[in-house]
């Protein structure tokens, strides 16, 4: 913090450590502990010039333990912008235009597990908290940061149940607001193939799981009256099967366009149709 | 806060304002402003009297206004949860096992238009910013916490373009990882129906709009290799249009299983195979 730099013919003393984004900012990433004051003054002088070189959204990531320095930021006009566990991130947006910056994360990805054997049962658990404590239900759980939904979903299951799956289709999805703190859930359920069948669960969060018969589920979407979401989602979920078993085509995930991505389309009307059209052609 | 309860046999002396939750913990709420010697004090005959009545998490949300306030919370062994631009939620795990609460939110959910004329011809934009500037592309945009998709992307497309638009169906969607501050995305391609033709720019974000001729786009896919993400994406949309005209069924969206929450499946399959079933009966 010591050096001086020059830039746009402006002598820049004593800054905090800075670097520019790609959007016209600049990003302030803290490490070392500082005083508050001393935090302050540099802020401060950084903060002008930043203004004088035109500069757009100012960054700062204060790791958790310069949680000192929150309330002087918040006091020179920075707002919060997100949190995680062990950082908050301020942000002070200088143009006098509206902040075009996305505001943080916005949607929570759950995901359902359809898994069925051979004997026309489906996989179906009892979780230990929660409003459907008691109820037969199938295997939910979050997708993680940086997981795929094909990948989650397997975990998930193998994780409550013990049962190992292979990922087939996402049948359906839908969206719920106001889930989590205000956030937006997406809900994905998705067709699985058991490769495992022993349940093992897990005792933590799992009160029991088995397999039951179809029939019994399918009845039971009627008699579960008490949360009209549940009770339109065991009605879904037993249409649902029971047009898998007649050829429904939900999406499937492929990478073939492009390797970091999974693109989830209906994979099998694609393919009917490039057939139809080569022997059109 | 002078209050005096009685809860379990434990008699509460100047408690923090806080609230059960539904799964064994307590929420602080504070809005007025409070020292934060006070507030410390507060803070540790609190956290002793939730220990002894086996409370599990301790949330505190914070109003930015009370920022001063943060750091005597992080020192009593809070954590951040996570923020929005008025608060900060903290959060304090008291049992021994494995903090079992959801982090906060996860994924971004974007969109993008297909919208079509009945010229063949698509409506292409240019952004003003960003990496993609100076490429004809779909218009797309961020959903907004609490939006459903198949408003979000109606929006969208008239925000960018002036063009009024009816939603038709979620063609596939993709996910992506480690797209904004680590968190993952999912990108939802809509079919559209255009409403109106007469183009006008959103003048702040958008550089260009026009009706392109789908041959043209086609072409330009193969042309566009600076991204392998956009080109990817580029090659599926083409793709996806020479289907979409074909009769490929994406997702549809319907509120018939709960008013609440919307559900996007196969429709038309589950109709067709619903038809054939009942002809069977």
């Amino acid at each position: 913090m010591e050096q001086i730099t020059i830039e746009n013919g402006v002598e820049n003393v004593q800054q905090l450590p800075a670097f520019d984004d790609d959007f016209g900012g600049v990003m302030v990433e803290l490490e070392e502990h500082m005083d508050s004051d001393v935090f302050r003054t540099l802020l401060k002088t950084s903060m002008s010039q930043w203004k004088l070189q035109g500069k757009k959204g100012v960054w700062i990531k204060l790791p958790i333990h310069l949680s000192n320095l929150v309330d002087t930021a918040v006091k020179e006009g920075f707002v919060y912008h997100h949190a995680e566990p062990d950082y908050l991130m301020l942000l002070y947006w200088i143009p006098k235009t509206k902040n075009p910056i996305p505001a943080n994360a916005s949607h929570i990805a759950r995901v359902g597990a359809i898994v069925l054997n051979n004997k026309r049962e489906m996989l179906v658990v009892q979780e230990k908290l929660g409003p459907l404590r008691g109820v037969w239900k199938i295997s939910t759980g979050i997708i993680h940061e940086g997981e795929d939904i094909s990948e989650g979903v397997v975990r998930e299951v193998k994780e409550e149940t013990g049962i190992v799956t292979e990922f087939v289709q996402v049948l359906s999805f839908s969206e719920a607001h106001n889930v989590f703190f205000g956030k937006s859930e997406l809900f994905f359920m998705c067709m699985m193939r058991p490769l495992s069948f022993d349940i093992q669960i897990q005792e933590t969060e799992i009160e029991a799981a088995k397999w039951m018969a179809l029939e019994e589920y399918a009845a039971s979407s009627k008699e579960y009256t008490s949360c009209a979401r549940e009770q339109g989602l065991r009605m879904h979920i037993t249409e649902l099967i029971a047009n898998a078993e007649r050829g429904y085509s939900g999406f499937s995930p492929s990478k073939e366009y492009d390797n970091q991505s999974c693109i989830y389309f209906n994979k099998s009307d694609l393919e009917k149709k490039k057939t139809i059209n080569n022997l059109k052609d």
